[in-house]
């Protein structure tokens, strides 16, 4: 199965492609730019949407449903809105179909035009902020802690699966406050709740930070964001969430009576992961026998493959593999026996290693005298036996899983820290960039002009200014003009 | 707040959409039949999904996810299956638009004209067969067993809220099978989750059955149904299962080979359950005062509702709320403390019989003293007063949710019996239908003509052929042809 899966030293990009494809994940559909999830890629993101729902629920939020579509007059209302996202719309222009003149085809149906053009949203800003309206009058209304679970368009032109999609599925919180404080702090918090996942779920240390005006979402007064490093040294974005200040609640004329008796604009955010987060998931961890999973998102944390031949011995093992099944998951660790006879063990070895699967339990005859299991580790492609006289299994499992959780994060965080460097002069920017890629930390003059030459010189971009980072007085990188603090560049996805 | 619930009896159809507003279910969307599905609604709507995807993966099945769009050319392919969904496609003509030439406004830009139309799919049959085509290619490929959760559009001209809107959420299984028999046992066992799904958590009994030729899905062989009986007297179809026998393979070319080497085209089924359900389980149950809800679909099946003059009491009795509290949720029962100083115990009560809570308990410093509290089933109105030394609260309130679970199904099952009719002529038909409604359990001479003319006639249509019918030799009630048995005719939603 895994042979012949392109070495990511040679080809990441195709590495990952293949992996993508190979492993289940997803692949490309007949529509031009729009990808089919596959069963396995989708139990990943369903994992990944079952634990954030949560974190979005422990924090006060409730789920809603808003339509697909949106008017094209909607869009307009906020003109840096529009700007960001006219150029990727998908356009509704009929409601019908009919049959050619001569029956061989169906075609559009003139009669049937709308009198005005649909969206498909890009994202629902504008019709979330137009049905507030209706549903806050007072600051008793406040706050709104609004989520909902949707797929969007935007029309790429370069696609790539699960990274850049035509249409992808994500969640986006919409919310409203009755002060600019209070926004600001869900702006923050959702920001923290984002970092929280991708660095307990997924393992992927994430840079928490503030994009530059030129980065910033078509709409918002501040975009917080968290920021990851692929192991090709890219940058990818993995969440943003915007304090959006009082510009939607302007455009859509959202005002409410506060305690004080005045009438005043509402202030808003709005923050959203989508399927891209699984982009980042396969980048960050995987090896070129393939997909190296999390345990806390690994569908399967546990396979177990039997060894035998003949009946006899299959059942043998499986009275065992039940037993151990049964004790793995009294302590909740899920667990798989794969028994299919039209299968060598091989070659589910290969099957579950380009999968991810976190543990591996191989059993044979020789195993059951000696009451022992082999233990595979995916991350690290260990194996051990285990003496089952000698421990309690299920605790001895369970701890490894934690065990493989955190060294996949600790080893994901030790690279970034090697592949974050300091620089103080444009020379040794591009070098470091071309030899060595990664986090470049460095002094920028905070204006959008430098910032977009060094995109043109470099394709670098900032990725953003880290919130928790020093004051230091320094000069621009590029321009020499004065700066308080560094902030960090990247090539990105 | 539930006073001015217009009544069932003067004007049903005004009472629901008032009803589902005023319970902050769903409302009117600014775009044209979509509707908002709010966040009380919506946590509804997630139970239902909830369950169902349990159901679907007990029996085996995988999520993942297709494409929004669908080629035009793709829709084609099927002729039935176009014929059925031509007109009412949303189509997608454009995918950019950009500044007018006064600036005023964002138009369409003609630059961006997709060479082949798309169309937001109406159901996924034709783009997960043109996918199930490189999936499948051996007898080992088979059953594929999938499922999705999505939205989907269908320009309808006259929509209801849940019960008809242009964009709905629903999910559709589409599956792969080597023979016509597994194909037809898998259509049959869908029929069967959805009736156990509807008469065990909706609590609305369904009569499980076939449709006839004319009411059949555009691409099925045999269509498989639940249909369930309002209040008004009006069917509503609330899931359906479609045997497709090899037509969607045979317009995409899905073959496999067999394990006796041969080469066959593969067997297939789609089902699918929506949002619909919403309006299935409103107007089942609810009475003039609002909802009533089944406690296993229920977001909140209990609220506590304190009766205090100033802090001292009210902390007296959030003491006691938490107790209880406590020992519901250690039963696994959801249950809300509702504390807000801003409305009044009677506004409470009122909210919550609108919003359909099953059991609410009030207490006031009198219960304290007596160590009592009230509780008030919503289902029937009736109060009680609980001793709470006398019994073991979280077994007696789960009973109690229990027993309203069953009371709530006996009496939709009740109201059904009552109204289902066998009648024998055709006088007596329209008399029945016109006096009572209802189901009529009538003869029918299984042509497409009859049915037409009764529908054109009376509005009835045949609801479904029900799979346990007897058989009896009759004659049509119309056409007075020679029947084999009785199916059932209904005005329907």
């Amino acid at each position: 199965m895994s042979k012949g899966l392109p070495k990511r030293s040679e080809d990441y990009s195709l590495w990952y492609n293949e992996l993508v494809k190979r492993a289940d994940l997803a692949e490309n559909s007949p529509v031009r730019g729009c990808m089919v999830i596959k069963p396995y890629g989708f139990s990943i993101w369903e994992k990944m949407q079952a634990q954030l729902d949560k974190m979005f629920k422990e924090t006060g939020h409730q789920n809603a449903y808003f339509p697909l579509f949106i008017p094209k007059s909607y869009l307009s209302k906020e003109a840096s809105h529009v700007e960001g996202f006219a150029k990727e719309c998908a356009v509704v222009t009929h409601y019908r179909l009919k049959n050619s003149e001569d029956g061989k085809e169906v075609v559009i149906d003139p009669d049937a035009k709308l009198e005005e053009e649909l969206i498909i949203r890009p994202t629902s800003e504008t019709v979330i902020w137009s049905t507030y309206k209706n549903w806050i009058q007072s600051y008793r209304d406040l706050p709104l802690l609004v989520n909902q679970w949707a797929n969007v368009v935007r029309w790429e032109m370069r696609t790539r699966l699960f990274l850049r999609t035509a249409e992808f599925l994500w969640q986006e919180g919409h919310t409203a406050h009755a002060t600019k404080q209070e926004a600001v702090d869900e702006a923050v918090q959702m920001m923290e709740v984002y970092a929280a996942f991708a660095e307990q779920y997924m393992a992927v240390p994430v840079v928490r930070g503030i994009k530059s005006e030129n980065e910033r979402f078509a709409g918002a007064e501040d975009t917080y964001c968290i920021e990851a490093l692929m192991q090709d040294g890219k940058a990818l974005q993995a969440g943003t969430s915007h304090f959006l200040g009082q510009n939607f609640a302007k455009a859509f004329d959202v005002k409410f009576a506060t305690k004080e008796g005045g009438l005043e604009y509402v202030w808003g955010t709005s923050w959203g992961v989508s399927t891209r987060l699984m982009g980042a998931l396969i980048m960050a961890h995987s090896d070129d026998n393939g997909l190296v999973l999390p345990p806390k998102l690994a569908p399967n944390q546990v396979v177990i493959v039997p060894i035998y031949r003949g009946d006899e011995e299959l059942a043998k093992i499986s009275e065992k593999a039940k037993e151990i099944m049964t004790k793995l998951r009294s302590k909740g660790i899920t667990v798989h026996f794969d028994n299919r006879d039209t299968h060598k063990p091989g070659w589910k070895f290969a099957e579950y290693e380009l999968k991810g699967v976190p543990l591996r339990i191989a059993m044979g005859p020789r195993d059951l005298e000696n009451n022992t299991i082999e233990l595979a580790r995916r991350d690290t492609l260990s194996k051990e036996t285990v003496n089952l006289s000698e421990v309690n299994l299920e605790d001895y499992i369970f701890d490894k899983l934690e065990e493989i959780q955190n060294s996949i994060y600790t080893k994901a965080l030790s690279f970034r820290k090697e592949m974050t460097t300091e620089v103080n002069s444009w020379e040794e920017f591009k070098e470091i960039l071309e030899s060595k890629g990664g986090f470049i930390s460095a002094h920028w003059d905070g204006t959008g002009e430098t910032e977009d030459k060094i995109k043109e010189l470099t394709k670098a971009t900032i990725r953003c200014i880290p919130i928790d980072r020093e004051d230091e007085d320094g000069q621009c990188v590029f321009s020499g003009k004065p700066s308080k603090g560094r902030v960090l560049f990247a090539k990105a996805y």
